[in-house]
């Protein structure tokens, strides 16, 4: 097997054709979308070699099953190998991105009109899942405190009062979140309480980036794995977004029959070979080259913790101890603009903006930390020169 | 560019690990499920050799959109190419395969208890995408007659008369059937005054093994369109089924919404950048390619003629003008098991049995000619020793 280097360099990067880097053009450093700027892990990149040589794009089998099947047994392996959570591979169903899980999750779990409790911030997907099916999305917001979002627990328990479902994000997109074990009981003995449905987006669980262990919501108990609905990708971790290949994990047959009620299993669409091969490979094999990831974005997070130190009286952001995200508060900037469009065209640095993740959060931007040490840099170079001159302009 | 050979050895065949090879094992020969055994094309090849190449698998996007646009554009553009039809980009949704287009288009146009029309025989998950939404399926069965299997207008018009819609193959899977202008006007007409949406099963559609050109459904009238969904995919005639890449067309902004009113576009998932790399190229610079694949159909077709004339007392089959399929009539063999598993166990080739079409069907087996003539040749012989020998025993 090849030796794995994950580091791509500002070159290598400005030929791909993918969003992150094409999308804004060759003028700007992209430091927005959740994509990565790593090189595939050999062995996923000699598996997906390998069917282009031998032609194998038909009808695909593995492990002599169709590949939906082959995803659960993948997916049951990886809970156990990282987070020591068994599961059932048979209350697994394979889709093609998160964003579809939570669509259907809306629709099979709440009715038009019904209101869905979120998350604020609140990820831009999880929004159009609720209105685009007719539903009202009500939006818990967490509470800032000593550089710390937290979960607002009363707020929370009057929501789900009047909701059947809550769409949680855990790792929270986009402030950096893990959340405990203590947390997640108190937020399911809710659910329980309110007798919700829990829907948890856990696509940023491997991104732990101190000693804490991410905590499957499903695993906390069996009463709360019979409400909830587990979503999860290699897409986030292993740079695969684009090859749609995701899960739905039922913590109960009975959760998985009311679902299946709405959708059969093949309505949601086939599982694609190149996308299962390539998911299937990284869980197997993918851990040591994705050592190296979080390195470079533990790198990345000391060089924007001195950022942030360094503009401390412009810029106010959370420790993020998840996600290779930073969400930062720049409202003490005084724009009267967004503060991504102040960066793009100050700094030829695109975040993404704060609004995406609701009206209150317009003057935020979400960092972007999965690149190189190198470019990261760079990054802050070409924001810092715009906050000083910024800073010297008002003064 | 590389130049093309569609053409595989059967050791290069054998070391594919997808189903039409992998499943039954290397002791059979296979001939049953609808996949090619060709190499694909060296454009197609190359494209996604870049994509490993790049490690470009992210949130992607193509001609300046995401990729279920620029499916749009790829479609339309080959809909003018190939069948000199006009359609708009806009009308298009990017799905994984036309199966989920079959579940999605039911649940859509129809209520549970709802009796949806099909033609028989019948693909399988036609019959699936119906009784697993709660609804009755109602079989059409075609007429055979001088080696050419015919709809019966009659009873589809009392079928439609109570049911809001028609499931349609054209060209037809298992019979190789495809309908002339007139036949689709004259079923056209009955929609109309029945006032049913057709799905039309467009997959096909480029297997014209004669000079008769496709006729798109939805192309023949614009009352006609208006309620016809058009289904199409690139995985039959190149070869690219497990990439999942595939896309509905609605006749019109009334239909579309209708669709979307139960389905918001992203409730059916992304489309991969792998298969909608692959889809375009082939569609864009595949057709040389696709005319060395047709002479190999054509060339089995003339082998299989041969066959049959040799083995007239036993069996019975249409001379197909599309698809790569023979959907053979073995009843006269009198067999008291399927002839598939006749085939199987005798000559040790895996034709699919003609049960999964209907039960009304089960002494047929369909025959796939999607396969180097060579290895085509061993198939028949296999297969005719075994009738040889059937003939011999009964006399």
């Amino acid at each position: 097997m090849t030796m794995d280097n994950p580091i791509m360099t500002r070159a290598e990067l400005e030929v791909r054709r993918g969003a992150k880097w094409a999308y804004h053009g060759a003028d700007y450093l992209p430091s927005w979308v959740a994509d990565m700027d790593f090189r595939a892990p050999a062995a996923v990149t000699e598996a997906l070699t390998r069917l282009v040589a031998e032609s194998d794009f038909g009808y695909a089998i593995r492990g002599g099953t169709l590949l939906g099947p082959a995803m659960g047994r993948a997916f049951a392996a990886r809970m156990q190998d990282r987070f020591g959570w068994e599961v059932d591979p048979e209350r697994v169903l394979a889709c093609t991105d998160l964003v579809q899980g939570v669509f259907d999750t809306v629709q099979a779990f709440s009715a038009p009109g019904d209101k869905v409790v979120v998350q604020g911030p609140t990820y831009d997907p999880f929004r159009e899942g609720i209105e685009d099916s007719g539903r009202v999305m009500v939006v818990d917001h967490m509470r800032y405190d000593d550089r710390t979002w937290s979960i607002d627990l009363d707020a929370l328990r009057a929501a789900l009062a009047e909701s059947p479902l809550l769409l949680f994000c855990h790792p929270h997109n986009p402030t950096g979140r893990a959340f405990t074990r203590a947390e997640l009981e108190a937020i399911g003995q809710i659910a329980i309480e309110q007798d919700a449905v829990i829907a948890s987006d856990e696509i940023w669980a491997d991104f732990m980036l101190d000693a804490e262990q991410h905590v499957p919501f499903a695993s906390i108990s069996p009463e709360i794995a019979e409400r909830t609905v587990t979503m999860y990708s290699a897409g986030k971790s292993f740079g695969l977004a684009g090859l749609r290949c995701a899960v739905l994990h039922f913590g109960s047959a009975a959760l998985q029959e009311r679902f299946h009620a709405t959708f059969p299993p093949r309505m949601l669409g086939g599982a694609n070979i190149m996308g299962v091969e390539a998911t299937t490979v990284a869980w197997e094999s993918g851990n040591a080259w994705f050592e190296q990831v979080l390195d470079a974005v533990r790198s990345n997070r000391a060089s924007m913790e001195a950022f942030l130190a360094e503009h401390a009286e412009q810029l106010e952001a959370a420790y993020p101890t998840s996600t290779y995200l930073y969400w930062v508060d720049c409202s003490r900037l005084g724009l009267e603009e967004s503060p991504s469009d102040f960066f793009k065209r100050e700094a030829q640095v695109v975040f993404t903006s704060g609004a995406e993740f609701g009206a209150d959060y317009a003057q935020y931007v979400r960092v972007n930390l999965a690149t190189s040490p190198e470019i990261f840099d760079q990054i802050l170079a070409q924001a810092g020169k715009a906050l000083d001159n910024r800073g010297a302009g008002r003064g």
